[in-house]
């Protein structure tokens, strides 16, 4: 099995109007600049507000192993169509539930709708997978939240730290 | 499709004593009161503490359309009785985690307790559904961390406020 | 049926390295230490991180009806062995979201990497069930952010304190 490139992320637009053509994807664009000032490579992609394509989309970008990071942007709300959470967990092996807690939080300080922001997180195989708020500058508040856990995160999934143990790690306190 | 009327609310009083007429409900009235500060007018049913009785209430006054919003007062607790979220959430279409979350982290100015109320919180079709707290001070404070975030849910739900994009909305952004 | 005993605890290290005897457990001894300081006892049980293992001792201990309280230690990072939160959830019948979410809050004072953690806490029967980190620090800190809560959990669990009502409790309210 190829590991992923552990810099390489793919940014998936949720929206019906940029996938119709009928919208400039700015949020997309955005997090994927972000991304660039860290060092990492992005690719962006576009799917509608339909929980199939998200899920396959999610899906096949995981398990292509090509990327260590998939995030999406939109689809959180909690309008009839913001389905990309419900689209998310259907594909996703495990959730780290901390990551949305964590992104409400912080966004309390800018308005008090952030607790709306419906996003998930979590893994499908090594790759970790996190839901984005819609517009670029939630998508940018949201993504400042965890930035810096990402590399660390990329690490764990592809067994480059150490899985916290139960027990003590200092040699010493080894029976064998 | 008749739109729920975007003004009417139904408080369900979930509460074996209450349900078997052994105690006054002081919850139900309590929440319907505060709603009716707000400009709505709210309808308080019972049931007793039973995932089935509380799942088909809740199913059932959504799918009336004639309410905005569902309310739960009771069974969020830890008692073996406490089985509102479970009935909430096995008829709800979407979840929005962080009505619960910030019901907790608010109650816990009040309370350390409050982190053992399971409340949750999420829609079914175009109904915003909450749960929460059975006693009228605990129920009274959940209530007003959202009260003014719920005409913009319902405005969401019912497509009278843009679903956030994940593009600009300037029309000076659009490609056609 | 025989009530658990409200002062018994058990204490599961989750670890494949301590379940092969490659490390010493020091989780779950500190765990289990902890709770003597508030008067329990505590039985500390090993299993390697397998969602089977995980999930058949939690229940074997909760359905003994000898433990009031089983507390987890280990496996609920993000490394791809971590599923104590998986196999936890598949055997509890109802969960009790604020307990993760507050030793997360809380192990943010120590470090932006506790949003990490994905312990998840919950009932099954009466027995409350809760994940803690897995390093003897993490899951001292986290247990520390609802030990005072345990005993009420468990009165609450074995019908001892009254069902929080949705009416009043006072017997002047009383209608009969």
């Amino acid at each position: 099995m190829t590991q992923p490139d552990r810099e390489h992320a793919a940014v998936i637009t949720v929206s019906d109007s940029v996938s119709a053509g009928l919208r400039v994807d700015m949020s997309g664009p955005a997090v994927a600049l972000r991304l660039g000032q860290m060092g990492w490579s992005a690719d962006v992609l576009v799917v509608p507000d339909e929980v199939a394509a998200i899920s396959q989309e999610i899906a096949r970008l995981a398990d292509s192993e090509k990327y260590a990071v998939v995030l999406t942007t939109g689809g959180t709300g909690v309008a009839v169509r913001d389905v990309t959470p419900e689209a998310t967990r259907a594909v996703l092996d495990r959730e780290i539930p901390g990551i949305g807690e964590q992104m409400r939080a912080e966004g309390l300080r800018f308005t008090p709708r952030s607790i709306l922001s419906r996003g998930i997180a979590g893994t499908r195989g090594r790759t970790l997978v996190v839901n984005l708020p819609g517009s670029p500058t939630g998508a940018l508040q949201s993504l400042d939240c965890i930035v810096e856990l990402i590399p660390h995160i990329v690490d764990l999934l592809n067994g480059k730290t150490e899985h916290e143990p139960a027990g003590e790690t200092a040699d010493t306190m080894r029976t064998s």
